[in-house]
């Protein structure tokens, strides 16, 4: 990247203001820094993590993404948040049990000969966090399909879905407590899996400690883990290694 | 039981000393105080933890042991320690990946009609937990069924011995890394199971804290937890529980 | 069991569909499956977990089991949950120390001969986890008796009630703090012992840390522990143990 | 997967002993079962894990795989280990870096036009597990190319680097300490980074917790994580990513 | 100092009440001992920490502190607090980003020779931290540069602001998650760096446990680190550092 | 105690009812026993632990103290339940800071001849704690003296009050964030100091553990630690030390 | 003190010299100072910690305390340096199980009508620690009671014993595992219980952490806790609390 | 730094490839990249940390760095390895309590007008951490003064020294236990304090976790942390802060 800079500011392709530009790409507005320009580096629109901001200053971000004509993806935003932000933004779409606020411009019809995305959730307490992942996955363009609350302690349930998690280009296995579906859907499939921890649970599970240490323990090969409740990051890894099936059409 | 003795004591049944026996039924070694009627009283000889014990320490209370014609048991004795040991008693046996010791007198032939114990374990380094288990209810008179190498990782090992399993009166469960073997068997049988977290795996298995952490938050019902690598402990109580089958008989 | 249900397929006993059936037999309310064969194939009822569930979701999980003429047993439900259900399902029971809402259709009246599980608690703080085990036992048709406020800082309260406790089938030791209690209790009993630590207590208990490892390590044998504030789980385990004294009988 | 058997069962394709052998394909050496298979299944030969098992035992396993023809991969096997299962299988080939031992019957020439996977790493003291995770991702099939004492306290050093990492479908970043490195490197790329923490480090690092919390709280995105020291898991991982390219190929 | 207050107590110079007020130079309010020849003895004056103290104490103390005509500077005030606090200390300014409630008597007009103190933090939740840092700083005397919002997720944002980094006296970074900006700012600079870990995060990150361990950790030499969240610690240690470049000048 | 109690059932001294009396003479009040010969044995009434008791489980265990004229000491009492349970036993009075609910019937004035606790704590945010245990201390009937607000940060506070802490016969030492102070006092006097660890603090004092470790590892003699913020404690057993030095007056 | 020594200055009676010498009564050895008024000032003599010192070391800090002609008194001393040492200094006596070597020049014949302190002990394996405690005692003049082997997994050895430890001034309790040993003393005795938590153990009992948190949070009051394995802390607070006992004599 | 680069690219001042260097300027050795110009950028030599490395490795490293006549500077050198490497690096010199290995080519005679560090440390057995500092800042160029064994539990030796330590420009201070001192330090001096946490101690100091949370939360002020035993860093911090104390002269 470096090389390439350098290079086009000797031959005057690009002006130092320039240059500086390309890699200084965002808007400065005092107390945050917006990257317009993301998308077309990384593939993926600036996202906006809504946990210990005010909606004044949330609505204030999301003037200046739209301004540039980019798509809004917020997550962990409250009802009480999206209420106000909505009020300012009707045009934003609020998901609860995801906590997501979002503005889809570009409605990117994923084509279903991609493959998808299974998201496995443990119980209906994970809920949220599946679905922050799975609306996640869709909102950046890849198929999902959602095979929810097959826990081990009902082996069969998950026996019954094995062939559609099987068929997945990736999983993302969502879990608390002992976070044991990891390690059997692990065990069971041929495809990366994104293990998310969550906080379910009481006692010693010490809000996702015993899921997260179980997950990276996992006796099954080809899992990584990502963040308690960490249902954005997990889709987020997921869409990227679902895209590099499209790699060799390119 | 207090009840009973001051009893006997008022009819004369006791004198105090005979009272004070009653409770108080060791011998004094000054290190260390050998109960010579642990046996009657809970139905378990009394066992040696033979760790950070000396041979000569552990020769003296095998000796005061066997001067009451009492079986011995002693765990955790490294082969070293053992063949000082046999030196001077050679009636004694070693198991050395069980790491006991012990020297049965009266072969308790335990019949087949009783039922057995299910030892089921995760991979081949949870093998000397399994053993210490396995070979500590087989001198306290169970029949035990071992079950060995079914992690789930490959999930057909497990349900392939599913049914021998199921049909236990109890189940120990040996499994390190994610311990999530004990969710899987506990939710696909109905009989209590007790499970056992080892040290094995590295990194952010903590010396067996991953293992003992998921096991304390099985989803699955009907799992009770015993410290890490403690095969011992966990026979024992498996052993307690066979003999409630009995119980009626009598 | 995969051997049998195989076996009829081939035999024509079964269908695919009948097989797939005896396998899964839960009812998909989309954010959760309800399992109506459960009682059948282990023995207990289908158990609903209240935490985190709203008042609607739980009275469609109670609609769903009633419908199939299950009983209901629900645990960790505040008094508002209770009654916002309640106005639902009238034919519920709430018992507030308990924290358990039921509905038992079938009245198994447990004969005295039968035996019985020891509740034994240290403190009045640990009430509420007592009584979770002990109403959740008696749902499952065991017979109760309650030891409380025997913590060892007054030893003689716990050996005036000794023989009651020694008398058991099983006893489910509860204690927060230090959680000595179940030490002391398993050195004087000769039947398992089922240890709950409670989050009792302030400082460096570490919300029932302290109590937890306390139990894990205790020097007496034939206990084995459960989660923190775990009483349905020790009194689910309890109960499997004891139904084991009936075994012989059938 | 459970369909199709059972499909295959009526009709009379496979009889129940087949039947159990498609989902039981494993030798049982009494202490392991090895699954000759699992290369079919998954893609991937069954890999020994070398920590904790005697020479005899990793021997005897070895001749176990070698009688099916099949890849021998052996990982955490140290050098007098190494030494004395080559006097029995003169085939196989060792390195020490990698604590590696493996036999490649078939050598899959990687082509260079299926991309690669980078394997990026902070300093000298991560080798080791760099090494495992470059060594088995070759072994798997994968081109690999290493980027190696590029941590964050030089920058620069990484930066000259950075258009090769940006050029490969997966990245694994291996750092130890802070673990820095695999946020700088997540908020450079646009494909998959998986992280290891490595153990290196003293005093506060724990072990690798420090490495482990930093990549599971990484501020970019994209990032998953594997077990502290865990090379063998990464590159695993990896190249299931990096299989995905061709998939549409296919 | 012992040595100077004995010589002049043996000369006349001090007699021994004097002696003792040279050491004990408090005023006692009870449950306060308010120091009022701090600035004398220390060049900062006395500092409230605010957190836990009622409004009526630090009504109070700021009551002694201006009949000193010291300066008031206290820390952790809640908005509800400062209102409280300035109803009676109108002359009191109250900072609410910064939770900051302070009067300064002379303004110490800093001249820009002096060179600066540079607080660069991570992203805009750490800016409460910041705040308190560079307000910290500024009532002490110090010139302040503040450059926020350059976490390593975005690269490109630090090394557009590095120059004026690079020219500090000495750098606060203050970083939550996994901290890696105090790491990439100590291999760019040259003077030292204090790092503060916020709490900023969730999940793995403990309440900042990630970030302090990353710094402490941290790859990069001539970095230290103050506690959690301890944005005052952090500039009163930087003050100290920068008021050292003016030394030689005395 | 079991010889003398045996030797009278002997000799018809006392009834077997009147012996198990001697060993178990409490009221049971269902949900608590209430030990009324407490104070005979070992010198202390029975103290009410106030944390998570309704006010009408206090008011109820009250009413059982108080028909035994015994007094009433309750812990840990908000102002809330003081207010309820003073209507009901307008006798007893409360301390808001030491959050201490009492009534004294026979006011034993400690004469100034029998020596003196010292109650030492380092900052005003210590004053719940330090209260807890001055106030226990004197209900306890032993002389209190108070040294508040001298942590180690401005040293010559603690020196100028030295003469008073080394005159004591025990100190209880208060303190939180480093806890340094309990190592200082330490070192000073040559009499046994209890110290108490406080939760005062933030980001790495975790609730209290930096004091406590800190006061564990405390590099002068003399010193044992209670439970964090465990005034109470402190106190009871600086009461028990202090009343050794009356011994060989009786 | 400071106000002593400040007058004497003043009056002459003590020079400048004189009056830091007060202060400071230790011997620079370099890498160590000795402190050789200790006895004079504290009633102990200045003890020596042997870990990490080496044998030469060590024979030094003897040489300089002997010139003084003060007791010897050097803790964790493996039998390897103790050979060393004591080949130099031929009047030193080493005790094996206490790791202690010692030289006492005075016999201090502890008169009997002193009274005593309770030694009590778990399990043979704590004996390490409990003789360091009862050794350290003896050294420095208190009369010693040994009660071993008395842990709580077999009650009436402790009850058996219970007599005598009731009698002492004050009991020192070693116990590892769950230390459940020092709440049932604690609740048994009247007098300050001194707690020692002992590394004993395995698995979750992490050294001695779980004695540790059972001791700190024991329901029994009076009692207070040393470091972990801390034996001759525990004495010397012990030592300390039984002088009391004598006070009101002098 | 950047603008500056591109301006001379620009210009012709330099070509790409000079452009690159100067971002660029280590030598790769392929396990590890030597950076020549490190002093000239930071005023620092590249020094090389030992722990981990080979002798061999070590040889080469320092081979590199001598032929560009830098200065060598190896921490953490056990002398197994120093004797290995000095054989063939002849003028190299080693200290082993500082378990440093060196060659310094000029020697920069400091000047004893520029003022001084204090290493102040509390215990013989932090004697290696604080010769590590004493001696990185010596071969740094800076003036140090050794105040050692001045920990508080005798507070007079520290007060003795107290005027030297005050004196200093900058404080190391090296404290292991409860690492008390560092806070008392900081309440005396008015000048920056760094704290250096050792592992010295045992139980519950867990390796220095004790000292490294004492420190963090010490009440002082001015007091920053570095990581356990990091007596290197320290002194490379507090050489950065001494040398601001100049800047102003140049």
């Amino acid at each position: 990247m470096l090389d390439k800079i350098l290079n086009k500011v000797q031959t005057g392709e690009l002006t130092i203001e320039e240059a500086k530009q390309q890699l200084a790409a965002y808007e400065n507005l005092g107390y945050a820094k917006v990257d317009h320009q993301r998308k077309q580096r990384t593939g993926f629109p600036e996202v906006i993590y809504g946990e210990g901001k005010t909606p004044e200053q949330l609505i204030a971000i999301i003037d200046a993404i739209q301004e540039h004509d980019n798509d809004v993806l917020a997550t962990r935003i409250s009802r009480e948040k999206a209420n106000v932000i909505m009020a300012h933004h009707p045009a934003c779409v609020y998901n609860e049990t995801a906590r997501i606020l979002y503005h889809k411009r570009t409605l990117e019809t994923s084509s279903n000969d991609n493959g998808y995305i299974a998201i496995v959730c443990a119980g209906t307490s994970d809920l949220k966090v599946a679905e922050e992942a799975a609306l996640t996955a869709e909102l950046f363009g890849s198929n999902v399909r959602r095979i929810y609350d097959v826990g081990v302690a009902g082996l069969h349930r998950l026996l019954d879905n094995l062939e559609e998690i099987q068929g997945a280009n990736v999983s993302v296995v969502v879990a608390g407590m002992e976070g044991a579906l990891a390690s059997v859907v692990g065990g069971l499939v041929s495809h990366p899996v994104v293990a998310v921890p969550t906080s379910v649970g009481y006692g010693a599970n010490f809000q996702g400690i015993s899921a997260l240490l179980a997950m990276l323990n996992a006796c099954s090969s080809g899992i990584s883990v990502v963040n308690i409740d960490n249902g954005f990051g997990a889709a987020y890894n997921a869409v990227m290694i679902d895209r590099l099936t499209h790699k060799s059409e390119k």
